[in-house]
């Protein structure tokens, strides 16, 4: 019987990250989850994260502190304002100050190197295409870039053992299709969380970028949002 | 008056890094220097980062943590013996237990985000193709598909106004010529740490892979290495 394929999931806690695990379950992985505790602002993310990978039967759950805040440069860790209000034709127009530079870059890496000790190359990021056409590091040929990039970068892949992959499954759809697809694999999003700037008491602030996507998601999915209802 | 152009520097504290250092202020460039505490067994190597930046005269030096022993799979963040006594043929015929998986990718990647608030694509690494040939991450291959990941994964990069160069001066050079052309430059390896792992009062073990490169340096180049003197 040959062992079942592994694979690292980068997981957030939020909609698409969650989705993204669901998936990898779903394609027959065994799945380990790493989350990054970068210094963002909503750090309501680690408990959903380890809520979801709990209620998806995850074989291994690390999370790893880094604070990228350091840098400075992005509003998600600084004290730059949050955008609010903003509707999707505003978010499509350029990089939002949301943006964390170098990120998917410095999440991918970190899961490819638990990826190797691992013995697999596959790796599954939630990352998205549709909502923010702008992002440089969430498109097909940056993603294609950077397998080509970490199969050289070590020895497994070298040796031709591993051919690493970045699965972004959900590259092109929308957030009324990611969240379709989470519901039909049985994904309960009320323990998800998306805001970026939670009010105090921790609900969703429902005016940030994150909150607006998330809510268009769920109506295009004819859905009620768990975490409002 | 156009502005001094900018670097990201990896800096650990050892002699290839901070040689490095020196070069890439030797090139001119304003230099920013990054360290990486990983949970290395070495933590000297701080402490000879932070002088080094300041001999150097070097614009700002950022340390970030970020524990890579939380994956394991190497000698230098877990409880793995690191090896001692070898000769350097034995160095070269394989990859060694202290080899970190992905580490190059991971310390690129976050300087890639500083240099990206930082407004440049220069980033200065001391790797080394001759001592560990085997190194799938210190390959010029490794590097150019770095560089070309990083260039998409950057709004700078995508918008043509910055291209990510990984300097790596070190590249073709052994351990000899790299301490003769880092004494060109008046740097004092002194205050360099090298030993993986040192003994309890913090002095090189003498017998590491890393020693022994060290020692082979200064012999090739004719000197006695400062540390020891």
């Amino acid at each position: 019987m040959n062992a079942q394929k592994r694979c690292v999931v980068l997981l957030s806690g939020g909609v698409d990250s969650s989705t993204s695990a669901a998936i990898a379950g779903a394609d027959g992985y065994e799945v380990y989850a790493l989350t990054i505790l970068y210094g963002q602002r909503h750090k309501q993310e680690l408990e959903s994260a380890r809520t979801v990978s709990k209620a998806l039967g995850i074989k291994e759950h690390k999370i790893i502190e880094l604070d990228l805040s350091l840098f400075g440069g992005s509003a998600l860790t600084s004290d730059m304002p949050v955008p609010k209000g903003r509707d999707t034709a505003e978010m499509a127009s350029g990089i939002p100050s949301t943006y964390v530079p170098a990120r998917n870059t410095i999440f991918l890496s970190l899961a490819l190197a638990w990826a190797e000790v691992l013995g697999t190359g596959d790796i599954f990021i939630g990352a998205n295409a549709v909502d923010y056409s702008g992002y440089p590091d969430c498109r097909p040929e940056y993603l294609e870039a950077f397998e080509r990039m970490a199969t050289l970068a070590t020895k497994a892949g070298v040796e031709g053992q591993v051919r690493v992959k970045v699965h972004a499954p959900l590259l092109r759809l929308t957030k009324g299709q990611i969240i379709r697809k989470g519901l039909e694999l049985g994904l309960d999003y009320g323990i998800t969380h998306s805001c970026y700037d939670p009010l105090p008491d921790g609900r969703p602030c429902g005016a940030c970028d994150s909150c607006i996507l998330r809510a268009k998601g769920f109506e295009e999915a004819g859905r009620t949002d768990p975490v409002l209802a």
